[in-house]
């Protein structure tokens, strides 16, 4: 019965994909950049264009940003001899934002799951042996989520990297058991990673 | 502290700004787009320039579509003689998503409101009567919400509308009150329609 215009649809549909919105409300949020064409909805298209063409993931650490090598990996102030591993470029941000961190980062980009068929080699983890291995690590810190998932790759990741002698902590207290890092405050992140304890 | 990349922050903050998303939904959208780049983010990018560049109001009734004249404007069957006046493009969609109207419809763009300086001008009332005058309307259903403001700016069109002589209704049974129609189910919408009495 619609008379809505094909292109109109499309974009609902498109934006009912996203995270927290369903149809209704991307039906709602379309309808919010059509009253507001050029002051919102052009821009917003342009800088998603450009985001999509520019962003790339970092071939050393995984976190996403517009170059080959990203900001982090870049600054050679960040070259402390620590490597603080992460699930996703999420906990990546949370940390940053926390600002209590001032090593390099690996991202997994997930965890270890048999029912996904996600390996080892999926999440980067010969990567990071190699890293520890070519860049005189003293220190990895696996700040991964507080869950089943999370704590079962921490300890896979802890035994593939024993043989190479770096010592190996993780983010102690301060985390809530179940808990995921992009949600917690950043005070509960700097206390964490103070006292992060040795495996 | 932050290493996102700035273009990255730009398209967060834009999206912050869409009804339903906060800065920390907006981010979880923007990540969520940026590990799906090419299948979804350069799409949907891609949808939105379109209909930024494309979407125009209906120059008769209001609606929004890609032409001058929208398809329902622009489709003479619907030249039924009725005209329904809604608050917002959203009601109209409303509307037909119920398939109960066949008639043409007149979009005011909210109501009248002297706190927002909102008087019959910009509200394209002139315009309606206009139509009234012009089109061989034999009736005017006016289904905006059953608010305070929605019935105040109702009562207002109904007394411009009374020289002209057309019959005026307004949607009646199942509206239920303070509710808005964008969130009402078809059939509710249908019955209203049905159940449409004379003022």
């Amino acid at each position: 019965m619609s008379q809505t215009p094909r292109e109109i649809e499309a974009l609902i549909a498109l934006m009912a994909r996203l995270p927290g919105l369903g149809p209704r409300s991307a039906r709602r949020a379309v309808l919010h950049l059509l009253a507001r064409r050029d002051s919102v909805m052009a821009p917003l298209a342009q800088a998603m264009a450009t985001v999509a063409l520019q962003a790339r993931d970092c071939i050393v650490c995984g976190n996403i940003g517009t170059a080959e090598i990203c900001p982090i990996c870049d600054d050679m102030r960040r070259a402390t001899g620590e490597i603080c591993v992460v699930e996703h470029v999420a906990d990546l941000w949370a940390m940053e934002r926390g600002g209590a961190f001032r090593g390099r980062y690996h991202v997994l980009g997930g965890t270890l799951s048999a029912l996904d068929a996600v390996g080892p080699e999926e999440l980067r983890i010969p990567d990071l042996l190699a890293r520890v291995r070519a860049e005189g690590v003293g220190e990895v810190i696996l700040a991964l989520n507080a869950t089943v998932d999370g704590q079962t790759t921490a300890h896979y990741i802890a035994d593939v990297l024993a043989a190479t002698g770096v010592r190996i902590s993780t983010l102690a207290q301060g985390v809530p058991i179940g808990g995921e890092l992009d949600y917690l405050d950043d005070g509960t992140i700097g206390a964490a990673l103070r006292a992060r304890k040795r495996v």
